[in-house]
């Protein structure tokens, strides 16, 4: 089968890879038909050392099921379903609480071992903990919306939880990627007064104020920081959404949060290490987040993408053919596309 | 009057000083009938430049107050008051909010401009805000837990509140100072299942397991974190509670929490940073806490402590007189005593 492997830094190829199959009993085998290239891919492609073996990519995809191993209950073939970014069982004692991404049974997709959401087949480990069945036809036009339910929307939904937005909060989303940019709807969803975004691409800003965004800061660093006091009374906001991951984004972040406030942060962590006092500890605020537990909220947000209350999939700006996927990874890497999506 | 001044590291020092007296109409003063040394009292103990001006010191005590300013109106002339370890107006939209700490109109005792507690009396600025009547006489036997509302008792019930401690919850307690022993009480008073306190100081471990501890953990750093994940199953606590403020400390408390877990930091930072990526971020660890509302958990924790149900001044193992005071910083810093009492 044909499937995305990244060799190094600016070398990702389409190439013949095994057959997805199944090998457990508790597997299903999926044909994917919708897929997308994730900002967190964009880090090994700026930065991953030469590889031979290359890694497998794609962690977000929708697919029918092909087969299903002999102990799989809840998916059948002929299923059109939605997989998280990441499996699990559905049974261990954090999925039960709802952290599935730290599920005792799970994994990550791609990588060497596993196949990747970008190609045109996948082995779906923990099929009955990991894949929800969508109510929908393959080619419905809420695809690319229930396609964000694999990871962006469930992201940015986690860093409006982490960041304890709900009515009447004001919040402040940094950065206006995908993942900002469904921050921002969740930040809407949950309630929130003021949506201040940190962003300075007018694509993409005026989608976020279409999402439900009340003020813009393009400035950057302690002048960002200075304009959202100002934005805020002098007293910051009580919610901020760090969907970025680099150091100088978390610095904002903390900056701009209100004495009592919350960051939740779901960008993966391109930098070191976060500064212990000043003005965390002092202020009182709480630094949560961390890979969002989409499966654990593909439930919740389902009917509100099924009933059109919010519309995720507006951030796929671009689809593509599997073939060209590594244009895709360009077009994403030169802010050409906010977010790509392949059809397959 | 006489007050208690730091010249640098080591060097405390009993002198004359202005007398305390009403600036504002706002204020009080108050004389002091007890007070205590804290161990962040300590830092500068251990760290301070020489100063020719020094710095006044302390900031947990209980008065009786001698005069009031004109617009005072909830404590008079006569009442016995305990101050928490900051001042606040009791009315701006932090007060409001719970967190005094950020009071807009708050501040510190002690330092180059302030009275502070370890001396015979203190102006107190926003004193309705501020000072809370206590019920009972300056010589009551329960004097000990009261002093500790101004400070240590209050820091240890933050400390457990951002870790989120609650009915059931498995906890660990970094630090066996008087801060974790009092996080110790908060745990168990905030229903804890399981209590593990990380120390290694026979008679504070002592201390500790009559006020709730159920396991105790010896063992420092990645020794620590292997021992107190063998107490929890493999899985972690949910609630970390870190009262020390160390680098080490924190690499502890970070460790030892479980996916989806807590960590309550309370003690004023000595180290720089805290890691951005693993373990924190992979296992969506949240960090909060910080300078605790010492004057929102007096009215909570009061009840708890003129009933008895609490006795958190049991951490006061010491007792001495004003002019014994450097002697008394000698004692804490050489761990002869947990926390200091100075009875005036």
């Amino acid at each position: 089968m044909r499937a995305t492997v990244m060799h190094g830094a600016g070398d990702v190829r389409i190439e013949n890879v095994p057959d997805a199959r199944l090998v457990e009993p508790t597997d299903a085998l999926v044909v994917v038909t919708r897929a997308c290239i994730c900002g967190s891919d964009l880090w090994p492609y700026k930065s991953m050392e030469p590889s031979d073996t290359g890694r497998r990519m794609g962690h977000e995809f929708i697919g029918l099921v092909e087969a299903v191993g002999a102990d799989v209950r809840t998916v059948s073939v002929g299923d059109l379903v939605v997989a998280p970014f990441a499996w699990s069982d559905g049974t261990c004692v954090f999925c039960r609480e709802g952290l599935h991404t730290s599920c005792l049974h799970g994994g990550w997709w791609g990588g060497t071992d596993q196949d990747g959401g970008q190609g045109e087949a996948v082995r779906v480990p923990q099929a009955d903990g990991t894949l929800v069945v969508l109510p929908v036809d393959r080619d419905d036009a809420l695809m690319p919306s229930l396609l964000t339910l694999s990871d962006v929307m469930g992201t940015g939904h986690h860093a409006a939880l982490a960041a304890r937005v709900g009515p009447g909060k004001h919040v402040a989303v940094v950065g206006d990627g995908a993942v900002g940019l469904c921050g921002v709807i969740a930040a809407k969803r949950l309630g929130a007064e003021q949506i201040i975004i940190l962003g300075r691409h007018p694509d993409r800003i005026a989608l976020a104020r279409e999402f439900g965004a009340t003020d813009v800061v393009g400035e950057r660093g302690e002048e960002a920081v200075a304009r959202v006091r100002e934005l805020t009374g002098g007293l910051g906001v009580h919610s901020v959404l760090e969907c970025v991951g680099l150091e100088e984004s978390m610095l904002t972040a903390l900056g701009v949060a209100r004495p009592g406030g919350a960051v939740g942060r779901v960008g993966v962590p391109q930098h070191e290490v976060i500064p212990a006092s000043l003005p965390t500890f002092f202020n009182n605020v709480t630094i949560g987040g961390g890979p969002a537990p989409a499966r654990a909220y593909i439930e919740e947000l389902l009917p509100d993408v099924l009933d059109g209350r919010i519309e995720p999939g507006r951030v796929l700006d671009r689809v593509i053919d599997l073939e060209e996927v590594p244009d895709g990874y360009r077009a994403m890497n030169d802010r050409e596309a906010i977010k790509v999506m392949i059809d397959f």
